[in-house]
């Protein structure tokens, strides 16, 4: 095992890698923790399971909402779950979101603690303390920033993914080379999915660097006022293109990077070479990079987005591969570029 | 004006007295600010609320409901609030529990303060930055700890309270006297309940006296871990009455005070001349000191409370008027205590 020790705002976070879901034990006694999880991971891993007090939810994104947070507390309730507890999220983001949350909430703040499964679980979702659910207005638009206590990255879980999951997970490590690691992108450029999938020692890699590279942002500006906001490159537009077409959150923010890649050609000095490497990239891994989205119906979304302060947004570009930027762009401006350049 | 500054884990949380309510204008811009409050203070104070945003609630513990929170949270979505709004709460505990709750989780957070309008909101409620609602199962059982920007104690609003309400708030600042100040519990045996309420200054004392001593266990104690334990005397065995009588929350944890002496005198070395001091107090400013209530009951509700771990309580109990202490009692000595002392 691997051990890896933050420390966000005097709280400690661990990271344990090479680690089995089965560690799980050492950290906590089985009789005061609490899993959270879905249908999917559960019949899964039955035997892992079985004779461990488990909160079951639905599979999906719809089950991030508000009725089951009051499902899951009125759970905690009645099993008497007290502060001495510990509540563990096992499985993708949907399931981490929801526990962050309720854990955070439930008798104002239970610990807690996350076994991602999915490859954009351990590279981006479980990380950073962001959590909550979806209001059918707004999506994300309740939550808290609350660290978990450790995370255990079982590596040998993604070989049982589907090919789309890791695809689905390769965008977030392509956005951390393009915004803040040319050697990753370098790494990315060198190696093909195949080999991230076949090289166990490839694998390890991915998960050591794209965690450290998030949590030493989270560290320096857990509560998204500075620095963070650069891991929104992509998300902008990649978020209003997940609310209207059924896109995999991978695959939407792929396309929100196209966008962003060409607006940063235009507005922030990226090399046309830079634009293009990045775009190939995404192509590479298998990452949809057409743009052919319905310009004037995202811009309207993304003018409600919750990141959007008075009259300018911040949106991120970059000034070359492994530089991210921070922009804070007039909406009006940005209704120009949708118009010109995309 | 008066102000007070403290420092809570890093955040600035400013107390303004002798100031009105009128202030807040000075303190946000009124496009930017957005009123939570209840029917009453709506009616009472229509003059101060027209041409400001404000939400209304129905008065009373009974909006304290997760379905509270969801339909103010679609409030401010449809208001489309955003991070650079301050949500204030105006009203008594409900109303600023309610408020800090909101205002922590929508969008993972966003800037808020208060105008308690009751004494007891004034010296206690508002104060701390633990908010919350309740679960039809349990009590308080969701929330969070947040503190607010700042708090405006605009005193004029006590001289139109009633008499009961009064009585309510002298409650929890009789707790502060007989846990943590033994000068504040010799101002309190100088004065009547009415000389409170006609000499201004003894108004304005209590107000400094009172939020001075919560919120310096606060800047200590935050997440209560420790220290701010002790502001719990009386509310172990007071909230579990509070659930089986309607009695008004400093009614019901005057009587837990009551039990909490007696259990004192038997395990903390409290003399009889310093309990009956104490429970004179209390009756001198109007509050029940009968603890003729269901044992077996009270008992059995406290069992659940959320401050129980495992097979012991957090009991606080008193050596001396202005010393307090936190034991770890087993609950069969408790059962015991119950049984042979109340």
């Amino acid at each position: 095992m691997i051990t890896a020790v933050y420390n966000i705002n005097g709280q400690k976070l661990k990271y344990y890698f090479e680690q089995s879901i089965k560690g799980v034990d050492s950290y906590n006694s089985r009789a005061k923790t609490i899993i959270i999880t879905d249908e999917n991971i559960n019949k899964h891993y039955a035997d892992f399971l079985k004779d461990r007090i488990t909160i079951v939810l639905p599979a999906g994104e719809a089950t991030k909402s508000f009725a089951t947070i009051e499902n899951i507390i009125n759970q905690l309730i009645t099993l008497k779950v007290t502060k001495d507890f510990l509540i563990v999220g096992f499985g993708g983001g949907v399931v981490t979101d929801i526990t962050g949350f309720v854990a955070s909430i439930y008798m104002r703040g239970l610990p807690f603690a996350f076994m991602p499964t999915s490859l954009l679980a351990m590279v981006d979702a479980a990380l950073g303390g962001k959590n909550g659910v979806n209001m059918q207005l707004q999506k994300n638009s309740i939550g808290t920033i609350q660290q978990p206590k450790w995370i255990i990255f079982d590596r040998t879980m993604l070989y049982t993914l589907p090919q789309q999951e890791w695809v689905n997970g390769f965008a977030e490590i392509i956005k951390y080379g393009i915004i803040l690691d040319k050697r990753l992108f370098e790494l990315l450029e060198q190696h093909s999915l195949q080999d991230f999938q076949d090289k166990h020692y490839l694998t390890s890699k991915i998960l050591y660097i794209c965690t450290h590279i998030k949590t030493l942002i989270v560290e320096q500006d857990e509560k998204d006022n500075g620095h963070r906001k650069l891991l929104n490159f992509g998300h902008t537009i990649g978020h209003a293109i997940e609310k209207i077409e059924s896109l995999p959150h991978g695959f939407a923010i792929s396309k929100g990077m196209v966008a962003a890649l060409k607006i940063s050609e235009e507005i922030s000095g990226l090399s046309t070479d830079d634009k293009n490497k990045a775009i190939a990239i995404l192509e590479k891994f298998g990452l949809p990079i057409n743009i052919d989205f319905d310009k004037e119906k995202i811009f309207e979304i993304l003018t409600l987005d919750k990141k959007r302060t008075a009259d300018t947004i911040h949106y991120i570009t970059v000034n070359e591969i492994g530089k991210g930027n921070i922009e804070n762009l007039p909406l009006v401006q940005l209704k120009d570029l949708f118009e010109q350049i995309l």
